[in-house]
């Protein structure tokens, strides 16, 4: 298929990419709010403010719908991970406690809803559905590996304690950690689990 | 109200109990699979075997058969995690490590399938519905008091690194890397994020 280079349908283009991206958005909230089973293609759409066939002109199904926003929450994720793990002149460190404590304030701006969208789906959906399973793998694998590369800058300055300690595996765990507490101050609505998670996380570090 | 003691009233009693019992035990593997929002009255009685109606001469409601379930399986688990973590000769780090070899062994064997029901209702049910999240919340402040409890033993002997550390937060941070541990297992279905995980355990320990 090709689009003619025509004013007309370059509008036309961007209006279905802009409908497309407005459900994506609108769809991604109330699937942080409801889960997978608990959000209908007719919730999406509603959210939205669009007839409820219109999903099926940007969407193949639930699942594909799903894979797509949790790449693109990803996506934007990542871009702010990558400025605040690499993108500064402040020491490793640093970097790292910054990057959980600005997650944390978003969390507790929102109460402790929604949460970490990818764990969500996790938990809800690995069993179930291989796509969501191996694509929340793979996102979860992106985030780890950032971590690591932190790390392994705060190892090579000598921020660590542990001099000679594998950061991959290092970053594995302080990311379960993380997601653990994120499901923690889901539970007990308050801001403790991450007080013991941040402590504990200055422990690595000398 | 009080039962006639007649044996054809203990026996009733006992059909009730039965009746009850067999849909919580059916009713609790579904939700293990599918979570809340994909675990519907119509399949907890399929499971069951026994008509979609009964369901409520037992239960007020599927959020109050939840938090049974939810109760039930907690409270099995307790009994195991007390006979391990406190019931042996063995010490303290040696209890606290077989703990969790034990689970993940449990988790293993199913594939990496179900998981911690805890955690998975609670990222699934924690925002939508409080009677969930308030159980929730006291169910893991019991898991993690017990492997506190077995960490102070570790330290009472000196077996842990940290000679005067908090046990009850370090608990709290050792629980938040294993729930995640056990969602990264879910989405990788391999042993990995357990085996860093238990090595990571290990140097909490002389």
């Amino acid at each position: 298929m090709t689009f003619k280079t025509t004013g007309h349908i370059f509008v036309t283009m961007g209006r279905i990419g802009h409908c497309r991206q407005h459900i994506l958005a609108a769809g991604t909230e109330v699937l942080y709010q409801k889960g997978y089973n608990g959000t209908g293609v007719k919730e999406i759409t509603t959210a939205a403010g669009v007839p409820k066939g219109s999903f099926y002109n940007h969407f193949e199904s639930k699942e594909a719908f799903v894979i797509e926003a949790l790449e693109a929450v990803a996506a934007q994720h990542e871009e702010h991970s990558r400025a605040v793990l690499m993108g500064s002149d402040l020491s490793p460190k640093q970097r790292i406690l910054n990057f959980f404590d600005g997650i944390h304030q978003d969390y507790k701006s929102e109460e402790f809803n929604g949460g970490c969208i990818i764990g969500n789906l996790c938990l809800e959906m690995a069993d179930e559905n291989e796509g969501i399973r191996a694509t929340v793998d793979k996102l979860f694998n992106k985030q780890v590996s950032l971590i690591a590369d932190c790390l392994r800058a705060a190892q090579d300055c000598g921020e660590l304690c542990c001099e000679h300690c594998n950061c991959a595996e290092l970053a594995e765990f302080i990311h379960c950690a993380w997601e653990g507490a994120v499901m923690r101050m889901k539970a007990s609505r308050n801001c403790q689990p991450f007080t013991i998670f941040r402590n504990q996380l200055e422990q690595f570090f000398v």
